[in-house]
């Protein structure tokens, strides 16, 4: 039996289910409210030290999360309703489980993807100190198993071994959770939304990470397809790897530019300068988080990419929040927020806000070749508007002997109106197609949203015949053009892109090397 | 002092404010639950009866929504749990206010505006009860105000004299309200989201609801000048009244086709079919209200409209639920609803839903000049299987032996992807050009939100340039290309339509004469 669902990390894994949902075992209730009390104040501190250890073992994307959920277990506001529940005579794991339920429902009736997906990080900690509480221990997964249940907790996630294969699949789950963000970056299988399957599943089953399915107690001709799928990608991987090293080139010679897209200062922690042209994009919504960024986090955030790069360019975006990416206290709650006051917009509208990451990007210009770009331009008159306020911050720290540089300004072309004249923008640095956007824009279908998901594809002739267009407006007038969207890391679509005129893309550090290898396999 | 809000309907008023927001009177309790139940069913009865009177004298838009708040208030799940709180002893008046308090503020929290807008419908039923059940009678207006407040009852717009001007400016409200549909209707200057000004304010005051703004207290330069914009929009509108009964020429002589928009079959009857070039849009989604439409019902709204126009082109749009217009048992919650599953992609999804249209569009075709088009359409597919489902049917009612036709089938071109590329559609009958729509997906800026409103507009060169491309396209292919959004009857807007090549503009009916007006201004 086949049930499809949304492909989250790309790729297959075959092996015995096992089911992550095992709720924790029972508590022993102690004597009285100050026994319970400490009782959960060491249930706590056991969970923080637990996910503390974690952390020394993490990578970038793995320890900031790590943090985040430390962080959480730490803040009072968390706590602080469970801790009063027993105060008034409830037992430990019952005034917990009630005060982060209510909490987890609020985030779960949330129309944002993005807090969605942060319900996940919430029964993870539920989950940690109710287990601290009883002492229980979770089961380990057997080596190459399928992970399978309703949802899975990123520590979950980070204490698997996943050197003898294995996958993730989840009848609910987001593509956006932050499980989701570290399978991709480890390679790990995974597909979510595959819905409740009638009755209990157990034994073998095959996951299709890659169009998003799986497949439980499969036939033997469902067995040799899958193998050969299966084998198929890993071939393509494998071969891709040969290609990292090597400057991108098609068969015919063509040179391609191939930059990374971050979304961390410390993704470059795991890459080498030596197998990427650089830095596409920067995306520095990670500053902007529980609270709004000041000029030194972020300009020292920046320094580091730069100093990283060497003299190869970092093209760093300026906040794109809203649409999917709200952040307190700066973003507003709209019907539509991909449609709404996002990207440079908002930076237009809080100009105060603005104007600190300005003032960052300006100081940090001079550790190395820096590039700034703004988010969903529609109208030329607001890149001339953040322009501006490049000048007057660069005036401000020039009176003030402050070292800086003003470095090149260019603009995503991600609003269609601007791909449909680009001439309008002759005298903008340079561009950078942002694909995802300009294709839900063009197909007038969210890039998130499962339903329409038939309709959002790059490929379709409206996407490319404008991704050409501003192409041949750029080798027309001299202005660089790259592509920094998911396209530009999709053998899929990479052929199509080259086509357009496209001779620099910008990918997700792990998709370069499959970039690589599509493109030395493209004829022209 | 000027207070810039969003123009709601055009116009201008100058008068005295009068506050609408005046609380029922109090009410004196009865003795014992017995007869505080039967003083709340009483005055239940007494609001019915009131606006059951009001819906003799009113038409079509008004009927309608007289109809919605009386049938509301004999909803039993509405004032069901004020009887149950009078049953355990709360007296009538804070039962049923708390019980519709409660329903309100569920409304008022949806990210709908079209939920939020009905909250104002509650608020009315509300206030009419609490009226009723003190033998209160709301103050009338003085003849010629301005209506103040933060919202208004749509009954409180139905009972004011609108003879000798007059306006309406609310601190909150909506443009997608009931009011402001009726505002629209009869010509009466609103504008709404002034937000709170500081203090009570009295006094005269200048409406501005052409370009939506509020002036207290006005200086003598300030009422000139408002008087010379109001007698020139005066102007406008009387000389457009006398284009009314003429077909639509340039200068030049060139002919402009010119239909009308309607919402509702009742809409046709204030116009006289001799002042328009037929229907340029039916909408349907007005028969997808509580509950799915019938096949018969629906054949009959479009029998009626189709009879009314003679021989002169009925174009009804297959019903584009979605999007703003959710309906109960059929749309689903989205994060983005402009990007969704809304138009054809929703009908397409649920057959059993566009099957029952289908077939009352075919039988309905047989008594006039019909042409049916699929809105949201952004693939050539969709198309395809929106057709080849008319042809199933089609199929079906001739072997059944019952009456139809098939009429010509059209689509709208408001997702980019559709005017990118229009050679993709050289099969279909005709294009009707959703300026609305396209606006917002071109620009990325939500027709509705006012946060971006500055970025939505048709003018753009992006826009005029898709608008072209497909007017030309269909000039070349010879199939016939028309405007039916908001653009087609804005003045502002014409010149540019008519250059972009079109010939055949949709607005709605009290744009008519304005929209001949402007057309015999054009020189080409």
């Amino acid at each position: 039996m086949r049930i499809d669902g949304i492909p989250a990390s790309p790729g297959y894994a075959e092996g015995p289910l096992f089911d992550v949902d095992q709720p924790p075992a029972s508590y022993k209730a102690k004597a009285g409210a100050t026994g319970e009390k400490a009782a959960l104040k060491g249930a706590i501190g056991k969970a923080v030290g637990r996910l503390a250890a974690l952390v020394e073992t993490a990578d970038g994307d793995a320890a900031g999360i790590l943090e985040f959920h430390i962080a959480m277990l730490e803040d009072d506001a968390l706590s602080g309703p469970a801790f009063a529940s027993i105060g008034s005579g409830q037992p430990a794991d019952v005034a917990w489980r009630a005060a982060l339920d209510s909490e987890i429902a609020g985030y779960q009736a949330s129309d944002q993807d993005y807090f969605r997906a942060r319900a996940a990080d919430l029964r993870d900690i539920r989950d940690q100190v109710l287990r601290a509480l009883s002492e229980d221990s979770e089961a380990a997964a057997p080596l190459g198993a399928i992970l399978y249940g309703e949802d899975i907790a990123p520590t979950r996630f980070l204490e698997t071994d996943w050197s003898h294969g294995g996958g993730i699949a989840l009848r609910a789950g987001s593509t956006a959770s932050h499980v989701a963000m570290l399978a991709r970056s480890r390679g790990v299988p995974m597909v979510v939304g595959l819905g409740a399957p009638a009755g209990p599943l157990t034994g073998a089953a095959l996951l299709d990470a890659e169009r998003g399915g799986i497949i439980f107690s499969p036939s033997p001709a469902e067995i040799e397809a899958f193998r050969q799928s299966a084998s198929f990608f890993a071939d393509r991987q494998g071969a891709a790897r040969t290609f990292l090293t090597e400057p991108a080139v098609t068969r015919a010679g063509t040179a391609v530019r191939v930059q990374v897209n971050i979304a961390y200062p410390s993704d470059v922690d795991g890459i080498d300068i030596a197998t990427c042209d650089g830095v596409g994009l920067m995306r520095t919504e990670f500053l902007f988080g529980k609270t709004l960024p000041d000029e030194e986090t972020q300009y020292h955030a920046y320094r580091k990419v730069l100093e990283w790069a060497g003299d190869k360019p970092v093209t760093i975006r300026t906040v794109d929040a809203g649409g999917d990416k709200p952040v307190p206290g700066f973003t507003v709650e709209e019907t539509n927020p991909f449609l709404g006051l996002r990207g440079i917009r908002l930076s237009l509208a809080r100009r105060d806000i603005f104007r600190v990451q300005i003032r960052a990007l300006l100081r940090a210009a001079i550790h190395g070749n820096l590039k700034v770009m703004f988010p969903m331009v529609a109208t030329h008159d607001e890149y001339s508007q953040a322009a501006a306020l490049f000048a007057e911050e660069q005036a401000t720290l020039a009176a003030q002997g402050v070292a800086h540089k003003l470095p090149p300004l260019g603009i995503m072309v991600e609003v269609p109106s601007v791909a449909l004249v680009p001439e309008g923008f002759a005298d903008v640095a340079f561009f950078s197609i942002g694909s995802n956007d300009l294709t839900q824009y063009v197909m007038a279908a969210a890039r998130d949203n499962a339903a329409v998901a038939h309709l959002n594809s790059v490929r379709h002739p409206a996407v490319l015949r404008l991704i050409a267009a501003v192409a041949a407006f750029g080798r027309e007038k001299g202005i660089p053009v790259s592509l920094c969207g998911d396209a530009g890391g999709d053998p899929a679509a990479i052929p199509a892109l080259l086509e357009a005129g496209l001779r620099d893309l910008s990918v997700a550090p792990a998709q370069l090397a499959m970039a690589k290898a599509a493109i030395a396999d493209i004829p022209v």
